[in-house]
């Protein structure tokens, strides 16, 4: 019998396999999925490098996959899974797409939007942070000592 | 001899030219010009309508051009004009650009960057604001009005 898994984690999870495989393309290693209905309707990660585009984060990429997958221009009733919390940038994209919940691993105290406060967000939109908080840190820590190293 | 217009009215005309093309097409009409080295690079409007995508702002858009057209991440020495003041989504990606410098035309007091203080730009980013502001906010005005008209 298996382990039955938290929802949360377990998305947490599949969005660790997006950003363990931008870890191997040389990427910042963040990874996202966007879920409606119990379902990954979007996956993505950061591909900064590899597109020359620094808006090209994860989360930015995964909500226009999802508005496209849905043919829809709102993500309400969509739970957006990131490892990482979110910046500014991503934070305004989902004020605009309304999505209702944001689900994050690791924090990121310099650059995350907490710094600004949570009126970035859309209102109704809810926030949960530290799922897996440590696996999702380690993946950054660790790219950035093998950049340095 | 024709009269010798301020420069960054001489671009924000550029911008008010993509924000009218946006209104022709029955997009919110908010259009954006990147100018570096007194050249523009880069010109975008507002198609959160046509790519049913509401992260497709004039400025996004914008900065994904410039990038590509220097063949460089960062937009150091540019700057951007815009019609309207960004939202925190675009002032969050200004940031990460790096961008010099950003000149708007209207105000927007409601979903505005401004209403979240400067912090979320990059800190050697400067901010000119009102640029025509009446022209700008002019074009807004009259698509609202005729949407609900």
């Amino acid at each position: 019998m298996g382990i039955l898994l938290d929802p949360d984690q377990h998305f947490m999870r599949e969005a660790l396999r997006e950003a363990r495989q931008a870890y191997d393309e040389g990427e910042i290693p963040v990874g996202a999925v966007i879920v409606c209905d119990d379902t990954i309707i979007a996956r993505a990660h950061n591909q900064t490098e590899r597109l020359a585009d620094v808006t090209a984060h994860a989360e930015m990429l995964a909500f226009t996959a999802a508005a496209e997958h849905l043919g829809a221009k709102y993500l309400t009733g969509c739970t957006l899974y990131v490892t990482l919390e979110p910046c500014p940038m991503c934070a305004g994209a989902s004020a605009w797409t309304q999505i209702s919940r944001i689900v994050y691993g690791a924090a990121d105290p310099k650059r995350g939007f907490a710094t600004l406060g949570n009126a970035i967000l859309h209102p109704r939109t809810t926030v949960t942070a530290g799922i897996m908080a440590d696996e999702c840190a380690q993946l950054v820590k660790d790219f950035f000592k093998q950049k340095r190293g």
